[in-house]
């Protein structure tokens, strides 16, 4: 029987998780959410920009404890914002329509970081309509994080974990490269970030935070930084023209220390032009190596939030992280169990 | 507190799983078993050749079962054979001594497939004991099932998996190089593979069969072979002088057919003077592909044994397999949850 799945949000990720379950028989789309005047009341179809109609009204995401509850839905696939505090009133209403929850959010990942006491009352609300709420994605919730974490098993000593993701910044959507900050001074820069205001990558805390929960020990402290990086040729994006002396990328790290030492160091480098690859070096007994050829981060992250719905629907109620749930895989038949 | 071990087995990988847990504080090794009339009644010091004792008698396996209960063995790490159906007496007599056990056994890691009636009930006695058992390794148990399975999770579609493992056979253990069959004339290979004398690697079929359970499907077919490889020069290693023509290495493999066509395709090369790398490549959406450095296997095999120690104690009790416990990883300090 078809699992009944609601998309809340409809942004650039949110419409491919939508198309994504619309191409499966075992899902069964049967709602959809965002705010925007120009989505709601539209046919889905539509908002997606397909030339068919799939006979789902997008709703205002206000009325989604009615709609998800006269739907039955059983899962909410959730992308919205990056913070909990913004998206907590959304998930607050999918609890209480007794929908599971998979959200990208970034700070959902691993809320007990950020949100330590949003984090509990939503652990308890989740408990008390017995519901599971998980936070994933690409990144994090995978290359910094849970993949680590699975490669270590290989290891009888871990002494150094160190994780770089390498991305082409002009391979990305317009709202990705404006999120990174490209063709801006880095004067403008440094303001937009500290002012908030640009975001580029959320999340290395939480993924270091995370995989040392996983290894079970308890870091000393945690520091995580973005710095512009600068053009020194002119560059060319579908949406921007960087010249010499622009931001053209961003370089982030987080780096979490262990008796005064680095032991889990994480590093993004997203740049125009950048060569697209992962790694993930262990240094321990035995030291472990891996490197991938990139991996595409908008259509990984919404394989990521499927892929974990049969987890998810099988997981004990409460807010849960990936280190909760059996290990991750794409499922090509869904069987719950 | 410390959580009591045992360890099954003191071959070449039983006796490294015993030299790693004894370097851990937070593992106390209060028990070793062996058949080995030159082993038993000694101090596991002396027979794991170091100059020190360690307080612990190696005691014959017939003995298990009161021994473990003597003292209050928390969990067995098992190293002994390959087959399920020559380790099932000592998997009995260590369930009735209600300890949790992981085993290196290669058939036990996914023992549905090779003893489905065995497998149900080692699961049923487990169950009456409330213990888990757990079979696993580095390979069956991550490179060619756990791992490739983890990796999709960044796929929306997967249409076929490919995972490569190549490795230097001359860097391994004498008996390594011997049930790989170095030095051999093919025929005389083939002759001992096919009556069972040597083995080269088991497990191909059960990773296959793991891994599609993992994504939810049902193969049409298995098939798996072995075939030798042949020394185009004269080879050398430690233990053995290659002559051309003889074998110098093996290549096995199995292939996971799903609707008529390959899905899943697992080779190993183990030969003298071979690249070391593994190589896991997944034609789907996004198309994915991670290579290592190589990993080395009799460590790699311990950690994994020592690594899913707090998975398994709190794992629900019965006969599981990788795929359903949480995520792997390494453990710095044990905390059970």
């Amino acid at each position: 029987m078809p699992v009944n799945v609601a998309v809340y949000g409809l942004g650039p990720i949110g419409s491919l998780i939508a198309k994504k379950v619309l191409e499966r028989e075992d899902l069964n789309l049967v709602a959809a959410f965002d705010i925007a005047p120009e989505k709601v009341g539209k046919d889905l179809g539509e908002v997606l920009q397909w030339d068919k109609k799939v006979g789902v009204l997008v709703e205002h995401d206000i009325n989604s404890e009615t709609v998800l509850k006269n739907n039955n839905v059983d899962i909410v696939l959730h992308s919205t914002s990056t913070y909990l505090d913004k998206i907590y009133p959304q998930l607050v209403r999918c609890i209480k329509s007794t929908a599971d929850i998979i959200s990208t959010s970034e700070t959902l990942c691993n809320p007990w970081y950020r949100y330590p006491e949003m984090a509990t009352l939503i652990d308890e609300l989740a408990k008390k309509y017995c519901v599971t709420v998980l936070g994933t994605g690409v990144n994090p919730g995978f290359i910094f994080d849970t993949l680590p974490a699975t490669l270590t098993a290989c290891c009888t000593k871990v002494e150094k974990i160190h994780a770089i993701r390498s991305l082409d910044a002009s391979k990305r959507r317009f709202s990705f490269q404006k999120k990174y900050g490209l063709s801006l001074s880095v004067n403008e820069f440094n303001e937009l970030l500290n002012r908030g205001q640009i975001t580029a990558h959320v999340g290395y805390a939480e993924s270091i935070d995370m995989l040392a929960t996983a290894l079970g020990i308890k870091l000393d402290r945690i520091v995580e930084g973005q710095e512009p990086l600068v053009a020194e040729r002119p560059l060319k994006t579908d949406y921007f023209n960087i010249s010499v002396g622009q931001v053209s990328g961003i370089h982030g790290y987080g780096i979490g220390y262990l008796n005064g030492k680095e032991f889990i160091k994480i590093e993004l480098f997203a740049e125009v032009g950048r060569e697209e690859f992962e790694e993930i070096r262990i240094e321990g007994e035995p030291p472990i190596a891996w490197r991938s050829c990139g991996t595409a981060g908008d259509i990984a992250t919404a394989a990521m939030v499927i892929n974990m719905i049969p987890k998810v629907l099988s997981s004990k109620p409460g807010l849960i992280r990936m280190l909760d749930i059996p290990f991750p895989s794409a499922f090509i038949k869904l069987k719950i169990g």
